[in-house]
Order: C-alpha cells, then sequence, then structure tokens
C-alpha cells in the first residue's frame, strides 16, 4: 500500500488554512471612479459634500409654504398666486411670499421660504396667475432636503466594499473622481508535468495540452485575482523550486498545478517543505475529486498543490483556494452574497464512500416547471464534465450517497 | 390631472418589447482563447482532435493485458514479469507482451498490447522484476482511451455559450488557440437634464451630478455589453435629438436616462416617435419605482427613456433592459442560470398599492442561521437605498402588500 492514509477531512484543511495563513490587506492604488467597478474600495469613503446640495421637489407641482395649505380642501380651497416658475438646474434668487406659489418640476431646486410642494393633481388653475390647492401638504411633503440622501462627512461606503454599479454612482453622486483601491492580489499558476505541453506546439504521442492553467486563470481572476502564469515546468525538483521560490517573492499566493501521481505530488511537498515554514500544512484530503491536494505555507504566503485533474482542480479552487483569495483581495461582503445555489430534484441516484466528502458535477434541466439536477458522469480526469455542468452537489461525508427524487442543493459554477 | 394614464402593466410591456425589438446577433471577431472568459462563442466549436490523444492510465499502477489478470486473487494471485517503465509525457516503442507488466504513473501512456491498469495497492511485489496481481482488472479499467474526454469532430462548446473558466480550459485542451466571438453589444447612454453637471465640474445651487451614467455604465457591462456615454445633453428637443440618431447608427440599444417630470418625459417620447418606426411602444409602466418608462423601437434599435431615479433606473434596467441586452450579446443560456435569489423572511410589513407592480430594495442579514430581508425604505430618488440594499423583493400587482415574517424571495443585484 502507498498511503495517503493520512488525508484530513475537508473541515481539518479548512480550519488548518485559517490557522496557518495570515491574513494580509493588498497594496492600494488610486484609481478614476469609472475603472472601479467590481473592484475592491480600500478606505473608508466619506462624503465632501450634501446629497442633494439642496432642497429638491420629488413631483411636478407648486411650491409652498406648507402652512398655506392647511385646511384645504376640494370644497373649501386654499387660494395661491403663482409668484414665479422654478427652472431646472437653477437657483431662484426670489424668496417665496406668503400666500403665493412657485411652479416647480420634478427635481426642481426649492425656492428660500418654500418648505413643500403640491402635486399638479391636487391643484386648480383659476387664471395663469391663480390656483386653488385643494389637499394640505404637510412641511417638507414632497421634498427631498439638503442632505437627505447623503449627508457631508457622512461614510458612504466602507473600507472592503465590492464596488457595484450602484456604489459607484453614489460616489460620482458627491463628486469624488478617485478612489483608493485594493490591487488585485497576484496568484501564481506553475503548471508542472513531463508531459504538458503548451498551447500551439506539437502534440507528440504521451503528451496532452496544458488545460489547468487555463482553468486556473479564469478561476483567479472571476474571484477578484489577478493569474500570473509561470510556464509549463518539467518535474525536476530543481526547477519546479526555483520557480515556485521566485512566485513566493512576487506574489500573494502560489498554485502549483500538476500530476496526481504520488511521485509527483511527493515532490511538490518537498519543494513546498523545503522553502519555509511551516511548509506543508496538509497533504491529502478525504475528498472526491480532489484527494491528493497539498496545502501549504510559506513564510506567510499560501502554496497549494493541486491534483492535474480539471475536475478536482475545479473542486479544490472552490473549497480552499476561493476563500483565501478572497481574504487576500480585502473584500468584506456577506458570505452568503457570494454563493450562488439553486435547489434541484436530483434525477438519478448517486452513490459515494462513507467518510469522504463528494462533489458530484450536475447539469441543472427545467422539466414541467420544475428544476432537475443531473449528475454528470465520468472520471474526474475528464474536462468534459466540467464544461457539461452547470454546477455541483455535495455529498457530507457521512452519507452513503443521495436518492433519485431527493432536493439538493446545486452550487452554481 | 396630467394623465399618465395609459400605463401599461409590466407583463404588457414585457410583451411589446419581446413583439417589437428584432432578433439580431451582434457582429463576430477573433480573440486568443486567454482573451475569452466570460465572452459569448460565435461559432460551434469542434475539436480538431481528441483527447486525450491516447490511452492514458488514471492510476498509480502496472499497465497489462486485462485477460492476464482474469481470475486472480490474493490467496492465488497472477505472476507478471515487469518489463519496462513508462515515462511521464514520453510514448513507449515496446509493446507489452503477454505474461508481462509495466509500470505507469497517472497520467502515462499505456504501451500498444496493454488495455487496463491494476492499481498499485492490488500489487504485491516478489523481486524487482516479478509482481503478484492480487485483483482482476477489466478491460478499459483505470484507463481514459484516446478521445474519451472529447472526440475529433465533436462539438466542444456550441454558439451562445458564454465562456466559463473551465469552458476555455476544455478549448485549450483540444489544442485550438483562436476561437470566434460575438462582440459586446455598444449601448448608447445619454444623460440628459438642465441640472445635471458633469463629476469634476463646479456644482451650483440646483445642480446634481451626473449619478445614471455610471450606474447604467456599470449594468450594461456587467451584463455582457459595452457601454458609450454619450456625455450630458441639456433637455432641448434639437440636442438630444441629434445625439440620439448619431447614437442610433453606432450603437445596438439606446438609453436616455432623465429628469421624471412629465414636459422632459414628453420631450423623449416625442423625439424616439420622431426618428423612425414604430417609435414609442409605451409610455408609463405600473411599477414602482419606475413608473415614467419609455419603451421605444426605432427602424428595429430598442431605445428606452428613463426616468432620473437611481433606484427606478436599477428597476428598469433589470426588468426591460436586461434582457434585450442579453438577447444583443447572442448568449444562449438557461434563464434560471442567470438569476442569484436568496430566500428570507421579512423583516417588516411593507404595503403595495393594488393594480401595480412594486420592487422593493432589501438589505438581507444572517441572524440565528436564518436570512432576513429588511426593507430599506426611502424615495427612489436617493441613491444611498441602493447602496444599502443588497438586492429587491417584489411585490405582484395583484397583492396589497407583504407580512412581516412572509418568506420571500430575494432578487440580488
Amino acid at each position: 500500500m502507498l498511503g495517503r492514509e493520512n488525508a484530513v477531512s475537508v473541515d481539518e484543511a479548512r480550519e488548518l488554512i485559517a490557522r496557518h495563513v495570515p491574513v494580509r490587506t493588498p497594496p492600494v492604488e488610486k484609481l478614476e471612479i469609472g475603472d472601479c467597478y467590481e473592484r475592491v474600495l480600500a478606505e473608508d469613503l466619506s462624503s465632501p459634500e450634501d446629497l442633494p446640495a439642496f432642497s429638491r421637489s420629488t413631483v411636478d407641482g407648486f411650491a409652498v409654504k406648507s402652512s398655506d395649505t392647511f385646511g384645504a380642501s376640494e370644497t373649501l380651497p386654499s387660494y395661491l398666486n403663482v409668484s414665479q416658475e422654478i427652472v431646472m438646474g437653477k437657483e431662484s434668487l426670489l424668496a417665496l411670499k406668503g400666500g403665493t406659489a412657485a411652479k416647480i418640476p420634478t427635481g426642481g431646486m426649492l425656492p428660500e421660504g418654500a418648505d413643500a410642494v403640491v402635486m399638479f393633481e391636487h391643484v386648480q388653475s383659476v387664471d395663469g396667475s391663480l390656483i386653488e390647492i385643494l389637499k394640505p401638504v404637510a412641511p417638507g411633503e414632497n421634498v427631498i432636503s439638503a442632505g437627505d440622501d447623503i449627508r457631508k462627512g457622512e461614510i458612504v461606503l466602507k473600507r472592503g466594499s465590492l464596488l457595484r454599479p450602484q456604489d459607484v454612482a453614489a460616489i460620482a453622486g458627491v463628486g469624488v473622481q478617485e478612489v483608493a483601491i485594493y490591487e488585485r492580489p497576484k496568484v501564481a499558476v506553475v503548471s508542472t508535468g513531463d508531459e504538458i505541453v503548451p498551447l500551439g506546439g506539437p502534440l507528440r504521442p504521451g503528451q496532452v495540452r496544458d488545460i489547468n492553467s487555463y482553468n486556473l486563470a479564469g478561476l483567479i481572476f472571476e474571484n477578484g485575482g489577478e493569474p500570473v502564469k509561470k510556464g509549463i515546468i518539467q518535474d525536476v525538483y530543481e526547477d519546479i523550486r526555483n520557480v515556485v521560490e521566485e512566485s513566493l517573492k512576487e506574489c500573494s499566493m502560489v498554485l502549483i498545478s500538476g500530476g496526481s501521481s504520488v511521485g509527483v505530488m511527493d515532490l511538490t511537498a518537498k519543494i513546498i517543505d523545503s522553502l519555509g515554514s511551516p511548509g506543508v500544512i496538509f497533504h491529502g484530503v478525504a475528498l472526491k475529486p480532489g484527494k491528493p491536494t497539498i496545502g501549504g505555507v510559506v513564510n506567510g504566503v499560501p502554496v497549494f498543490g493541486l491534483p492535474g485533474h480539471p475536475a478536482a482542480v475545479t473542486v479544490c479552487f472552490d473549497i480552499f483556494i476561493k476563500p483565501v483569495l478572497s481574504m487576500l483581495t480585502g473584500v468584506n461582503r456577506k458570505e452568503f452574497l457570494s454563493r450562488r445555489t439553486l435547489t434541484a430534484r436530483l434525477a438519478k441516484n448517486v452513490s459515494s464512500v462513507h467518510g469522504r466528502e463528494e462533489h458530484v458535477r450536475v447539469a441543472v434541466e427545467e422539466r414541467d416547471g420544475e428544476l432537475w439536477a443531473i449528475p454528470v458522469l465520468g472520471k474526474s480526469g475528464l474536462i468534459r464534465t466540467l464544461v457539461m455542468a452547470d454546477g455541483t452537489v455535495i455529498i457530507p461525508p457521512h452519507k452513503r450517497g443521495l436518492q433519485e427524487g431527493e432536493v439538493v442543493e446545486v452550487e452554481l459554477f
């Protein structure tokens, strides 16, 4: 028996990562806000001005002193003289006197002296300059006051916010043009394997093309990192060690994607151990696919050794690497918002080995208004199972499988 | 009464859009696959080669003729001579003879004559060159045959596929370097309003900064389009008309974001009608926020007039613009995969007007392991309600509100 007997559970591996990977925030850069979509704010952003900067009407109508309308009704209206018409985007220099009203469009600036707006619907015109108010308005009614949206000095967005379109819009709204943004953490991808050849070269018998670095680069990018491809390295201790050592200096995390043979995984573990402390923190996980995964930390930088099978790469990324990468981006986000799940019925029985967490790839189909998760069967070495699948269903270690018809949660890719 | 009495329902507006907006696929560009993440494939991609190109072992073990192992057991093992060791990435030039085995690593190429691999776990070494097989293997066991993953000529990905990391990896795996990709559809953003000033300029009384074009640009980009900002245009018929006319020539969709005053919305409608057929298809929707929305089509190009309030912009984008933009990207994706929803309990009663679809912004919080949707109250003119919210809860037109504690579906931003 060639042993991976001391495989840890998924939870133990997670705990080892949490214990050994130090929390680090990335360096900060200044960016124009138009370049900040989906980036992470590196400062508590406080507003330099009131938004709006003045009291605005929220309806088309007449700006009034609200006290002039108290008691007004359809049978006993208040009569007001129209003293002016507010022009959009302009300040009225004429203060509103008692007993008068100013015609105002939605978004118009209230004249001094006015404290509410009566909607057109509650106004009857007597002649060009006299109107009847048919319904009273309370002070502040149909008005957004200066600073009602965002007050000067108020924190608009906190450090660690992942900037969505509306967040960038709010920053524009308070007149800020440049903000401090965390740099995308660099993640090195070291492809190893004597059989791996780059795209574009000829393919000789026994060789396969580099699949995993394309998968990993996409996963890193989608999760806020900047992939740094270090090329394809032959399975030679010194060669891999040199590239990993160089990567540790440049990057915030290092992923070594390689074969799944025991020899190659042992080589990877030896290299991680040789480069610094604590080195390998686990080697082998009770997980399918992804059993030979290696987790390590070298002088504070997380290093993962990933099995060569594409589906194992995707599963390990999701379970172990994504949370670490998320921490390295500096993002502060409710965990449940970053998950994408669907509830569906399992279309087929799936068996599983007791004591091992299994991730089953599934395609999701709608049949008669109900969602069904159809297991995509196939060895984890196949990239097609990942292409055909929409997500994964997790079978926890204490279960021996899932039944057809059972309601399952699908974690979408 | 200044009427928007002929407002259509949300479903009617959707139906009018479906009827009048023609299906168009965008132009095609050729891209290196490393630039294709999250882009849409514009061809049925067929594989130029078998993947893998040869039969590979999926385990560390010994390649054998399976017939040599039939009947083998712990008590009565088969004895085989180790005739060679397969080197990773190399073709073995030595065919396997009956009664012999070849040591092989995971991923190694099977020698001619071998049809299965016995795992190390089921092998006992007698001496350096003789082994005992303790368990039989079936033909093909622990082997991926040539083309098992993807066969030469097979369609790997269909036209319209949104390329995920694993899809790009599969394309790399079959040796394709460049693929046909749909260009991102250009969407013009025309900001109108006499009160709107660009970021960076001074803010005079009565003026507000351009918020909506930042919100729209982000929403367009996140949904696969390329925003084309046409600047801020004063509320002058000829000026807006010229910019919209120019935008119709350059772009696949035009969004006019402006005030919410009746006068300005009427101006927008008149301009859409003046530019071509059929012009305005609806003006006013039984929707909150978003009532003054205008939908139009000018010679096949969809044009939307959006109210100036930020929350209305977000809601209208989600309901009306996103599906049209999705069609314009050429993507072919199961609808339920593009939705991001959460189930939560409503933390507060929310009332609603009968006959109108209401979109309530909510923040989602976890309390004692349960998710709660907390309505973010405030007029739709406030950008802060969007910043504080994680998504929206929809109150359908036939309801008069939702009760505290009710289970609701939150559509996440």
